[in-house]
């Protein structure tokens, strides 16, 4: 795996950059899988910077810390990108990551109807139509 | 009208339940109309207890309290909508809305223009071409 | 009432501006009344500009539209300031401005409640905190 | 425990009503304790259909449903919260709140951690700081 | 260039609502350019007087204002509606309008990547993604 | 200026972590200066690891990148504390910063000012009273 730095100039710094970035891919792969490669990859020709910085920093740095078991980590995540709001995109990349550690289609659904309570159903509407998306795509749908 | 509960086992809780989403049904049916309809039915499959909540809780217990006018509640809820941002989809059922209880179209164009006093350009500007599509499909443009 | 134009160069674009003024602050004076004029006052020797434009493009331009009474206007204030949280001060300045239009302490507790359905709990919670600071100022409480 | 319905009248639906209430506050109880008790009683001279509604609903018929665990449901309403911003004083209640259900101090400052990388720190940093107030409040400052 | 008022009774009212709307038409084309002007054409036959509005206050009493460069308004401005969330229109706008004024691509994107530290990631990416369909239209992709 | 990390086991990635934190902490002083200090300082007892963060990644890596200038970040911070609400401690925070790295009071006022048109004047309203307390706290009021 190869990130924006390469090239005989591979200083000191280059290479602790590229280690960082290194550990946090394999974070984001194992959490987010597809859905979020594919952000880092469209990032690419335009804020190649911003994608390292998802990767080394969000992933290497504190997704990886032992303080949070990632399915912990992921209903957080699910919270918050509800309460935000217009973050469509990214509950698409967490519903998906969230399966991924463990979480179950029910308990989603569940994470977003809690939400109602504190968001409103704006936002819990929002959330479950995005998850019928990535579930319909996975073949979860319809919910027993 | 069913709700998902059914079978034998209609016990009593059940039969309070339903009667509860009944009556909130009747509330929503005469509110909101098909476009709200249409909500519950796209939650159906994925999570059928978030529709009976909106339906049983938001307008059988709120929408149905006698304390505000359903144009009142839809002028207080067109502003939150609005101020909310992202809630485009809940704009265009509550522009429904108000407009069956007897808002005017120039006085829910008002409504988005005073908006940008509180929130903003951005905000007003996005409900308003929210309106422009519902005001579309009811044949009430352009506003003379 | 003199605003922050004076001296012997009152051009036509300051008498402008200042009719401008003067024609918001009738609107200010007679909905938000005394608790309107303490925050212009309170921007004067900060940002003079910031209060003039509330009174004259705010007050002047939008509130002063005849399109919705001004018990309108103050229900669709009250649910936006409500969804946008954080903006208790001005909920405080327009709650009582709902009174002063003719809203009863009643609907304004009832758009609060109103307001949970479409932005959780916290939300109302606050506003209704404010509520209560403000109607005990005015010795309204307890509501019957 | 006595709720807002008493008196001779107590009709079917009040009965039922109370019923709810009673539910609904031993969910409370056992989650929220005395912090949350003491929101109810605050609301209780202003706006007493929404505390009910806080414990009916909010606690009898979601946080009371089976399908996520008290712990998750914590981890949910902290990243909204959060998320939110300007809840402090709905931080406070739940930080108590994931005491009581078993997160321990250090796992919800790695919740707040966590929330930088979806939030930014301004959010994160206010939630921190609301939970010094509360761990402090419990002598449980500084973390080990 | 002619607003909505005309006929034979364009009194003074009218002609100072016409010269505000001139003044600003002239700051929003020097700024905004045809993003901007497409915006308020589509307002004109459901929100006349808000595309005036947006004209006359914003461009022609904020933006002409001098104390602030237009380099530094749209710095400010990128800011703000990339916190926002879900103004990615008027983000569209005004990349352009950021471009018009001076500011490089480069500077755009790193805008972004610096809004990640206060608004978290979802806000950046999604500010960064508009930026990416703004600037692939007008051929500046791959950024070198 | 010491870290978290001391001791005879201060391996390699104490001493990177080290580093990339003294790095950080150059460019924090230098641009938050006293204000920024007493941050990290109040996380110290209960989240050193954000402290560390805000220091080692946002300032070390954000805001020491070439891309910017210190004065056009504030501008675009500015922007984006205004808009999210409920940021008033980081307001102020950066309100600090903004005039370390040579923007005037002005220029700051102006910026809030012209927040209104994207947030409205509650955000720009409660942008301008912190200003108001530290300008007040530098003795840089009135503003001529």
């Amino acid at each position: 795996m190869t990130n924006e730095l390469d090239g005989p100039a591979l200083t000191r710094e280059n290479a602790l950059r590229q280690e960082r970035y290194d550990h946090g891919r394999q974070v984001l792969d194992a959490i987010d899988g597809e859905a979020g490669a594919k952000v880092i990859e469209a990032l690419a020709d335009i804020a190649p910077e911003l994608g390292h910085q998802v990767v080394a920093w969000g992933f290497g740095e504190i997704y990886a810390r032992p303080g949070l078991e990632p399915r912990d980590r992921q209903l957080v995540t699910l919270g918050m990108l509800t309460a935000l709001g217009g973050a469509e995109p990214q509950l698409d990349v967490h519903i998906n990551a969230a399966l991924n550690v463990g979480l179950t289609p029910r308990q989603i659904v569940e994470v977003f109807l809690h939400s109602a309570v504190y968001c409103g159903f704006p936002r819990a509407i929002n959330a479950v139509f995005t998850a019928k998306k990535v579930f319909g795509e996975r073949g979860l749908l319809p919910l027993a």
